[in-house]
């Protein structure tokens, strides 16, 4: 009995068209991970279960694909644990692995297990998909591919400079213009907190801050005094809602503001120390923005706090990142701090598809299809064939000796822009009649015009 | 209480030096797929369970890795069936999606589902990777990559003649000389079954005959009648035992011996074609020999069968494919003809290994690497890593002021073939002081001369 054939939801079959689209993409990433030093790894697309669990908070945990034990799973489960029939405790008995939940943690774990082949600080990149069991929605898969680079073992900022030329170069390289690199840093956050006098209340603050363009001052601060937020602090804080300027001149009022606080001028300093150098250097495509109200990941960023944003289209963001400083501990390696950037492919994807920004030479198409006549013609083309290709063409023979029509149709829909008709008087002659099935011209050729022709 | 990390049996991590090795090869193989008329697509690592289990047999069905249910899994699992405790009944009420097995099936569902996306013949490439439960050991994984492309909607030899150039272009790419391309074809087995007089004793009959080089016509002609052949099939088939010479030779020899045989005879035109054709056209480092012992994955194919294998290493096949006249028939699509080959990544790459191909240029290290002496020598030298990464030439500043020997030490460890020393005296002279790490030789140049020097 047939099936009628399907895809679990929250996955996708790529087309040849969004497979080359893709791989554009990831390869300019790549050739720029690679220029700036980065070296890549890969990992197992499953990892011990006892790797992933745990670290993604209980929310993480549940959206970790297992994966069944194989054989006879339920033969060593004890029959008490087997007899409550609570799911949670039985994953653990049946299921050893897990699907990779992100590219970080078995980043980290690789670092400790191979701690003896690297040489540290150790620049890596990673281009490999995860899975998450979410409900998928709009733009959110079950299958999605990241694209991280990370330094572990070095605590300096320059690492912080670089991931912003990074990406300056990566989105210029890609024909995006107007990008939007944000930074802000977790001891900038901090020292807010401290000004305002309740670390609790960080994130209320943020989360209310970020609103000023679409509520204003006034609904900010009403949204800061209904969660609690006291007058006298928001009173300290005044200067960040009339936070504009340039880097340097947000950086100014900020020391000013958090001059009480030691971490909180730390983190200015270190802010400071990376304008200043990107000031110096310049950027090709993007722009530099302190954002105090960027708080992502506040849970395990401990300096810089990275996101972008492109310009022009409605997207939320396309790359974000920023510094641990215990990325290794977990896994027992102490003290050894990272700073890492990732690069959302699906949304860079739309972006620019959005944008019309994909080059047109990046498709999948052949150059040429040679119509199939019969078998001598088609000995005839395939040597032709076989010249064209060492010379870096794409091309192919159509296969059968099936109606021209059929063949031209194919051709047609396949969007492949030339065809090549060979018959007895082309043979005898030692020509090709070249079609461009734009225009509809023909003319003969010999083989030297026709590489020069179908060469890009 | 951190934990001792290790990853899953039967998996890898891929160091930096292998990820450049194994992408180098992919990238010969995707290039010469394209060159060919192949585009590329991509299916979810994981499909619908009933898309995957029964296509690959018992064996197949209990390989493959089955993913857990999200959530409360056992919530609707009716107590009479849990109770049974039944590993395989309970596996399909617990778990509806299973890890990619390999690219043929996915295949197979991507053609139907897309079915009216598609313009027949579709040729398609894929290079994904695939996942078993099998019994890890030597160059046998759970976790593996296949490199596939097919045609499918053809039945012209003309896709058999290619895929012969192909492989030969692909393993002349690589500088794999003398690569054997065996060909047989699953009709002409069918033929010599006719003409033994037993079509189940076909795979005991080239089992026996495929010894003739260990074992010797006596002891082949032994084993064959332990298996129950009869002297007179043996007499039938003799000239099988002196089958030496041309791929044309040997079809002339079989042509006799099939000629009371229809389908073996079909077969028999159909390999001439595929060597007449291959003869004229000519293979650049490849040979093609016809191989009647060749019976690989006899239960699908039905037209031509290949096996590719290395030459000066001892390795099992490093490639394999043929046709099978109704590939999507198991989703309901009847009638559509495929053939494809596989190329196989992990005994390619140990074959190149073990033979020194790699090219040197395959390396993930960059060219040279800045000794970081201090702020002011940091930003003179991010102003020329800036100049350097524009013209495509990798290069890396050592992010931290640490003493020089650890700088050295680690340009050394990562094979980084020159080191940059910048001082007060260089930057005001504008300069670079440049150092060959292997000769330790040293001299001053400009960033034009740098650039020159750095570029491969």
């Amino acid at each position: 009995m047939a099936q009628k054939p399907g895809i679990p939801k929250g996955t996708r079959d790529f087309s040849p068209a969004e497979v080359a689209k893709r791989n554009y993409i990831i390869s300019v990433i790549r050739k720029h991970f690679e220029l700036f030093g980065f070296q890549p790894i890969e990992t197992p697309s499953f990892e011990n279960s006892s790797t992933l669990m745990g670290k993604y908070g209980d929310e993480g945990d549940r959206l970790i694909f297992k994966i069944l034990n194989s054989g006879d799973f339920l033969r060593k489960v004890d029959d008490a644990l087997y007899t409550s029939k609570d799911s949670t405790r039985l994953t653990g008995k049946i299921s050893e692995k897990a699907l990779r939940y992100d590219l970080t943690v078995p980043f980290a774990r690789y670092v400790v297990q191979h701690q003896n082949e690297i040489d540290l600080p150790f620049k890596r990149y990673q281009i490999q998909p995860v899975w998450r069991a979410d409900r998928p929605q709009k733009g959110r898969f079950r299958e999605f591919y990241q694209c991280d680079a990370d330094v572990v073992g070095s605590q300096s900022l320059w690492q912080e400079v670089e991931f912003v030329q990074l990406y300056d170069t990566v989105f210029s390289a890609l024909g995006l213009k107007g990008v939007t690199i944000k930074i802000n840093n977790r001891k900038v956050l901090s020292g807010i907190a401290e000004v305002i006098g309740e670390k609790d209340k960080l994130i209320d603050f943020t989360v209310a801050l970020d609103k000023l363009d679409k509520i204003g001052e006034e609904g900010v601060k009403k949204e800061m005094l209904e969660k609690g937020i006291s007058e006298a602090a928001i009173e300290k804080v005044q200067p960040l809602f009339r936070f504009t300027g340039t880097a340097v001149e947000k950086l100014d009022r900020l020391s000013e503001l958090l001059g009480s606080s030691e971490e909180g001028t730390k983190g200015v300093e270190e802010l400071r120390f990376i304008c200043n150098t990107i000031e110096a250097t310049g950027l090709e495509a993007a722009t530099l923005d302190l954002d105090v109200t960027l708080a992502r990941g506040l849970n395990y960023y401990t300096g810089a706090i990275f996101e972008v944003a492109a310009s022009g289209v409605a997207m939320g963001s396309i790359g974000g990142g920023g510094r641990y400083d215990d990325l290794t501990g977990i896994f027992g390696l102490k003290g050894i701090s990272g700073v890492g950037i990732s690069f959302g492919l699906d949304r860079i994807y739309l972006v620019l598809e959005e944008l019309g920004l994909f080059p047109e030479t990046v498709t999948s198409s052949s150059r040429a299809l040679f119509i199939n006549f019969g078998e001598a013609e088609a000995l005839y083309s395939i040597k032709a064939i076989q010249s064209l290709r060492r010379s870096g063409i794409k091309v192919e023979l159509y296969p059968d000796n099936a109606k021209m029509k059929k063949q031209m149709q194919y051709a047609d829909k396949r969007s492949i822009p030339f065809t090549i008709l060979v018959g007895e008087d082309e043979m005898n002659k030692g020509h090709y009649t070249l079609k461009n099935m734009q225009t509809g011209e023909q003319k003969a050729v010999s083989l030297k015009e026709l590489t020069e022709v179908l060469a890009v």
